[in-house]
């Protein structure tokens, strides 16, 4: 049968489930709805969008075995595949948009093996259990999210561009961060491809439309003592200064450096103590031999230690890192239905004249939120600014303003890869390589609105 | 007695040696003379001002105590002192510009305590032994001059801006990388004072001028495995391009990124083979994980590996930071006794640029020699341009010529601290703090010119 024809046959959802033998279904209507789900909640408009949408089938494979009986499966039976770690993104790159079934990775768990400075691992594991791993020989991942203690390694690299430790390492696709990867092409014959150094960064943020990772070899950083650390400022812009001023000073080992705009902080729920009333703060995760210089930079700055406590991942533990990226957001809904938020990366040669632009023209639509980055070998802020939805025009005015003052803005409310990236397009490479690794056009379709599978 | 009146007597060398009592001292001529002289010779201007001065005495001080007889000696008989690690600077750090007495710190090596990312040492320990010392632990420091196997960590501290690993650090006095210094300052009752953070700074650069250091603390960095890399290019700009490429590439862990225009590569004796003829080489030390997407970008950008090996410093080994920064020259000087050379810093926002402009118009003039480093948050390269000299006013013009294209000279060509600075003036900071350790202007007088003793 030729590409086009099996592109052209309706989904066999029961010869592909007869096709798959003992791989490991959930087929109860709640949890595989439940599991077709991630967090596009924040985005009110995806939330309109996404969230009727739902697999056919969840499907759990074992090993990388069942995930080549799985693909063979789906691309003989042409189902829809959506591959998901532990569906913590806010894109929804986990929701099936056309049914199918969602592959369900966190049941592959196994570290392949370790050495130092490389870790390579299953996609399933989280990225708390990999760090608990790799640590004992003295190593540690150089960027998670926010969600560390609940996300995969394998959806933060399909799904995910950096997070905390970014400020260091710059872009979780940057050279030298992600050193391999292995992945099952969705093919009738499926093939098994070891990626290495540029091929790799392939799989990278393509929300698994690019074939299904099987491992990957991720560059490890030496595992330090944290030390998580909040500084009260009078002004945002102080904060946002000082920032800026830290993520500057290479002799200050750093992993996070997130100013906040009062009363963003009165979404900090039992952090009353260490957010004064009507402050702004610098939310930071600093290296411990780095801490006395840290704190003498900030207090040259205006800026108060509030709370200062090495960082603490454990059940019960509340490391500062989930009040920063995208769980900001998730605070402020917790107390707040009607908010969202926006992403935005600040032009690097002016950041901080460009972010008080922004913070002048919004005035009280939006609450400052911004993260320091490396980002291409130099300091960038990017902004999330959490604002009280009206309606979509509203959110793209916004959006506009922004794009106007030279802030590029990734908008984290469309479906599509491409949309929400600030390149309206998916990289040609990864484009490319789609045609390799997903012939038919099975993984998520609709996600990669720019791939239309050849005849 | 007064300070002015203190400060007019003349040295009394017999009776500062009375009372320095059971200090070790060296009188032999020949080894006074030897003892006063560092690398000064590399500028043929310095040469000339120099090759004459001595020490009338070279004291060798075993602990604090002795640092603090000898400073009340010397204040109250009124001794110049010139405080002295290994002397492998080349701007005449450590050579006494009027007499008096040399310092020689080699005999205090002790590390006080080490922790995980600290280290406090006494000053006169060998940068590549405490490295040794701190390695087992899992910690090196986090930079360190092309001198590294005979230089101290205090002549460093005292004499150095940066070098080998500021591609990372940044700059010695960058906050974060220098945590605290204890000094003995100069005077009838010396004090002992313990700096911390900026205050630490203080000493930092100040050619020995500013109170005598008997502790360091610094912060260390994780050791890795270091692997050197030679890498042939076609052209000088490929090799340019391709070092700031991976200077900007914070996923790629470095710690050295050197280009090198042919013919310089004629003067590294040995390595023949890895130095292809009429190539311009990238001299780079990577770390081990980071060696295959370095090799990637290499590859990519025309470069050809010619030379891979872990990093050695044993005895008998040849670490490729030897043949980098200030190693270069002294490489060309064994070859051709008329070479010297200039040391710029160039633009940020065109470096490459900037370069292109330099050699076009020095042309054969000079051998292009650069060094990535990052300067206040920023990659930048600094140029190690090897000049034939001819007279003091060609090298003049040169100067000029680079500052005219907005490429900053700091020269090497001048005794005093501030002829040697960009900036042309002591930091307001050194200057303030001079007067509080050293108050009568003993230590070196000469070398820091904007001061004058108050009366």
């Amino acid at each position: 049968m030729t590409t086009a024809a099996l592109a052209s046959m309706r989904a066999d959802l029961a010869g592909f489930r007869a096709a798959i033998a003992d791989v490991p279904v959930i087929d109860e209507p709640a949890l595989v709805r439940l599991r077709s789900r991630d967090f596009f909640w924040f985005s009110p408009i995806l939330k309109a969008q996404l969230q009727r949408k739902s697999a056919d089938l969840v499907v759990c494979p074992r090993d990388e075995a069942d995930v080549v009986v799985v693909a063979r499966a789906a691309a003989r039976h042409r189902v829809p595949v959506t591959v998901r770690g532990a569906g913590t993104g806010n894109y929804g790159q986990a929701v099936p948009l056309e049914g199918g079934i969602v592959l369900d990775m966190t049941d592959m768990t196994a570290i392949e093996w370790q050495r130092p400075g490389v870790v390579r691992v299953q996609p399933g594991k989280k990225l708390v259990d990999l760090d608990a791993e790799t640590r004992p020989a003295g190593w540690e991942q150089r960027m998670h999210p926010s969600t560390k203690r609940t996300a995969t390694i394998g959806g933060f690299v399909a799904g995910g561009s950096g997070g905390v430790g970014s400020v260091t390492y710059g872009g979780l696709r940057e050279p030298g961060n992600i050193l391999g990867a292995r992945v099952v092409t969705l093919e009738p014959e499926p093939r098994v491809l070891e990626l290495r150094d540029d091929a790799a960064q392939k799989v990278c943020h393509a929300y698994g439309t690019n074939g299904i990772i099987t491992a990957v070899e991720m560059a490890t950083a030496p595992a330090l003592a944290w030390i998580d650390v909040l500084v009260a400022f009078d002004e945002l812009s102080q904060a946002v200064a000082c920032g800026h001023a830290v993520a500057l000073a290479d002799g200050i080992v750093k992993k996070l450096l997130t100013p906040v705009a009062w009363p963003v902080p009165t979404y900090f729920k039992g952090l009353e103590q260490a957010c004064p009333e009507g402050r702004s703060l610098l939310i930071a995760m600093v290296a411990e031999p780095s801490l006395a210089p840290f704190e003498a930079m900030v207090a040259a700055r205006g800026g108060s230690v509030t709370y200062r406590a090495p960082t603490e991942e454990g059940p019960g533990a509340r490391p500062l890192y989930e009040l920063t990226w995208n769980h900001t957001t998730l605070h402020a809904l917790k107390v707040d239905k009607e908010i969202t938020y926006l992403q935005s990366l600040f032009p690097v040669d002016r950041t901080l004249a460009a972010i008080a632009e922004i913070e002048a023209l919004l005035g009280d639509q939006a609450m400052g939120h911004y993260e320091f980055v490396r980002y291409n070998g130099v300091v960038a802020a990017v902004g999330l600014p959490l604002v009280r939805f009206t309606t979509e025009e509203r959110l793209r005015a916004m959006i506009a303003l922004h794009q106007q003052h030279g802030v590029m803005i990734a908008d984290p409310h469309v479906t599509s890869l491409e949309g929400g990236s600030g390149h309206m397009r998916a990289d040609i490479d990864q484009l490319g390589f789609k045609h390799e690794v997903d012939p038919l056009g099975l993984m998520n379709p609709g996600k990669m609105t720019s791939f239309t599978a050849r005849g």
